[in-house]
């Protein structure tokens, strides 16, 4: 019997982090990471299907969430409100910068990190493509809305992990999405 | 010495492309492309790096002529016509509808291509944006405006390739661009 490890998931995503962080991502085996959680290897797979997946654990939770966002929007709103609505909702539990920050540069620095990133933000892209359809929002505007919602995410969240920039990822995404409505008007 | 192999690489290209289509990508060898095509797996190696950038050619020579494109657009032009005039540019040489039709399927059934192909998808952004820097557009406008066109580049693709639409690439580029206006307005 397996026993209970309370907070394994989390101790795990820390622990492999910082390992990240320290040696780098391809220097980093599952059972240092383990240890470091001081927890044993097959609790970490119980958890993550394989060592890149401890970096990505939080993101079928941040797509169900902004699908349910965009879901819940009241139908008299206008499609790109119910993806700001999904923003916003985004920014609400991505709320530890530091962290983020520190994920990101582990992301960065490695090739088959940044691929799996951007399969899951084109899943993710997709999903809200999706949840726009079922609300009879038409192609192309399904996923071009979707497109630009994604785009301003990239672009919010690149902005708010930059050492310069104080403000919270919820105004910044207001305003990045302002700042597209601009840059983009004939 | 080596040969010189006349169309090397664009035979190369085609063979692989059938055999994809044919047998899936997994299930196809450097060894048979080479073969198909006439030519030896060392002449595969000096036009490619491996099987999966058989598939990319094109990518550089994209990314340099929509890059040159945002470039040479007029001084005063506004950032997103400068993309626009990119997009315009990437029109003209993507004019095989039934290879790039062929092309996407095999990129589809496989998440290693798919991975390989967002990653350039988001290098050529990158490119983009920094074309739009070095014309003096501000961030995050530029980033802005390089993912809102790459955004439309991709839905324009896939309308293209969608069997269902007759229309030229570089028409359904416009309308796309159009259509996101509309979109995201307030």
């Amino acid at each position: 019997m397996a026993r209970w490890e309370p907070n394994a998931r989390e101790r795990l995503e820390r622990a492999a982090l910082a390992l990240f962080t320290e040696h780098g991502f391809d220097a980093t085996t599952v059972a240092e990471i383990a240890d470091r959680a001081g927890l044993t290897k097959s609790t970490f797979f119980r958890h993550f299907a394989d060592k890149r997946e401890v970096l990505f654990g939080g993101s079928h939770g941040l797509q169900d969430l902004m699908v349910g966002a965009v879901t819940r929007a009241p139908a008299s709103a206008a499609p790109i409100d119910a993806v700001g609505a999904a923003l916003q909702a985004s920014a609400v539990v991505l709320n530890n910068r530091e962290y983020s920050r520190q994920r990101q540069a582990v992301v960065a620095a490695s090739e088959e990190l940044r691929e799996r990133e951007l399969i899951k933000m084109a899943t993710l892209t997709s999903a809200i493509a999706e949840a726009l359809r079922r609300r009879g929002v038409k192609e192309p505007t399904a996923s071009l809305t979707a497109e630009a919602g994604i785009a301003v995410f990239r672009v919010a969240f690149a902005r708010w992990v930059g050492s310069a920039n104080r403000k919270e990822l919820g105004e910044l995404m207001r305003e990045s999405l302002d700042q597209l409505r601009v840059a983009i008007s004939a």
